[in-house]
């Protein structure tokens, strides 16, 4: 391979992402100077808030720009190397973006150990993911066993993780997700005590039945008709963390949320957060996570798409809700 | 006077309230048995968090039972005591409700001293609306000098009282209020550096205008279009204190925000509460709050309805925005 293959953002899009927002150039495979790193990258993780990153507005994330190559977390192996710090044959965690080869100075990019787990993991389970599903429940939700937590897109790379640590805290973890599949899959492989399947169009109902003692924590990564429902059930000094409002992504219009007046009767805590701004929490998360996938208490899926080609498919895919557990692209 | 006039809840309001909800009945001045006092009720506080008692729902108060006593707080004289703690000529604040004389055993009655202020105080400034601006505002908000403080009905009891505490934190205070002659007193008596008449129809333009760093905490009052016009303008890391939400009380259906993706994109923290969740904290607000009066630096303007008779249609007022200050009724 001689070239270098690059996903671009083509433009900016209105409403649904569409696979005409990206283009793919071929460049040449740059050449580190000195003092830097160039890493064939080996996986591309598709998250949901790159959709933010598309739009024109003030957001939490710096904007994609057009015409650049789309930015992400990857993980590969360190080919050459003019930085001290790294050599040929390192395996590293970094933020490459959509692109078959990285060239940087290495502050970005950290040094996994891929000796008992494989490196993709390094995206999910245990990298930003895990580490989310770690803050929003254990540092803003907080929840003492026997509390009920609920998370939506729980089949989803932290929603599947924020249900298992639950389980792990002593609570029941009730999981919200599209369709039988998934719901299947939240409860009898990953352990949530139930999980309604929010396309079967009983929504309050099945959620009432889920949680019969109300709801005490709720990890959003949705939004809308979803967190209407939740408000609904929630306790008296109930707890939620706005991780994601994915429903929201792509919609032209927001949805308005009707039960805003729950926070007030029962007294809620919203907290909104992205992982990025609690960068000291990060190595309690990293451990506790590393060492629960290793007793096989915190199990992890991955929907793996083939072909840095493949990566817009894919991402609007995660929008969709087709990927189970962490969305990755295998770019070799 | 040889009976006692009581306002009884009559049946329960569909949207709002209107005085065929109340029914106005004389009844004997109770005794008090061994261990009670009697007091004669001066000032009867009105609040908004009354309506939500009227209605038949889950609420974090306790239902308003229909033919009973409406609820409510008073200042009185202990006119006869049977209670070793109490003797008459005390002056109490006491939760005595909505007639001219209560009997209880004291539990709940606190003397004051109204020696140096006057005792419609004890249901204002220095009683549960200044104590809920206090804890709103500095347990909750926690602003630091320099930011951007907003606060809606802020002409009401609480409203007024947070501005002015947001000023001698100093930060920039600004109010929402409706009406000229509210922002007009709010500004130039009580001292906020802008107020916005959200009566004037340009809401956003003009709290734009007001707010020109962005808000960093929000004291929410009133909710509905004005929080969210609130949200648009909030600075990443903000806090909102939702302590009511008048606009929606009298509401068949609730106002649905538009705006709550602001909570994720800024990371803010929404928190609901209600004063009684933090009694800890009232010996340290009524201490701030009453030296605060001493001193002048914080002011505060009475609106009190003559008679018992005319409490429904004041609660009504409070409602429809017509009270500046707190609203009371002056029994005797």
């Amino acid at each position: 391979m001689t070239t270098n293959m690059q996903v671009l953002l083509a433009s900016r899009p209105i409403g649904w992402v569409t696979e005409e927002n990206f283009r793919i150039v071929n460049t040449p495979i740059p050449k580190p100077a000195e003092g830097q790193i160039l890493v064939r990258n080996h996986y591309l993780s598709l998250d949901p808030y790159m959709r933010g990153r598309m739009d024109d507005v003030k957001s939490y994330a710096a904007k994609q720009e057009l015409n650049e190559v789309m930015g992400g977390r990857t993980v590969g192996e360190v080919i050459e190397s003019k930085n001290p710090k790294f050599k040929a044959g390192d395996i590293v965690q970094g933020v490459y973006g959509w692109q078959q080869y990285g060239c940087s100075d290495g502050t970005e990019a950290r040094k996994i150990d891929v000796s008992r787990v494989p490196m993709s993991a390094y995206l999910g389970v245990i990298g930003m993911p895990g580490v989310t599903a770690w803050i929003g429940l254990l540092d803003i939700c907080q929840p003492k066993a026997g509390e009920t937590v609920v998370v939506s897109a729980a089949a989803g790379a932290v929603g599947s993780a924020v249900g298992q640590i639950a389980k792990l805290k002593g609570c029941r973890a009730v999981g919200i997700a599209g369709g039988k599949e998934k719901c299947d899959y939240v409860v009898k492989e990953l352990g949530f005590d139930a999980c309604v399947d929010y396309k079967a169009g009983r929504l309050n109902d099945d959620l009432k039945a889920a949680t019969p003692g109300g709801i005490d924590c709720n990890f959003e990564n949705v939004g809308g008709e979803i967190l209407d429902a939740v408000l609904r059930r929630t306790n008296a000094f109930s707890r939620i963390a706005v991780c994601g409002l994915i429903s929201q992504y792509n919609a032209t219009e927001p949805y308005a949320v009707k039960n805003f007046r729950m926070i007030l009767t029962n007294r809620i805590k919203v907290q909104g957060f992205i992982v990025g701004d609690r960068m000291n929490l990060w190595p309690q998360a990293l451990k506790d996570l590393a060492g629960w996938v290793a007793s096989g208490e915190l199990k992890y899926r991955e929907t793996v798409a083939q072909g840095l080609e493949n990566a817009p498919k894919a991402l609007i895919g995660v929008f969709k809700g087709q990927n189970f557990g962490k969305q990755l692209v295998k770019l070799i």
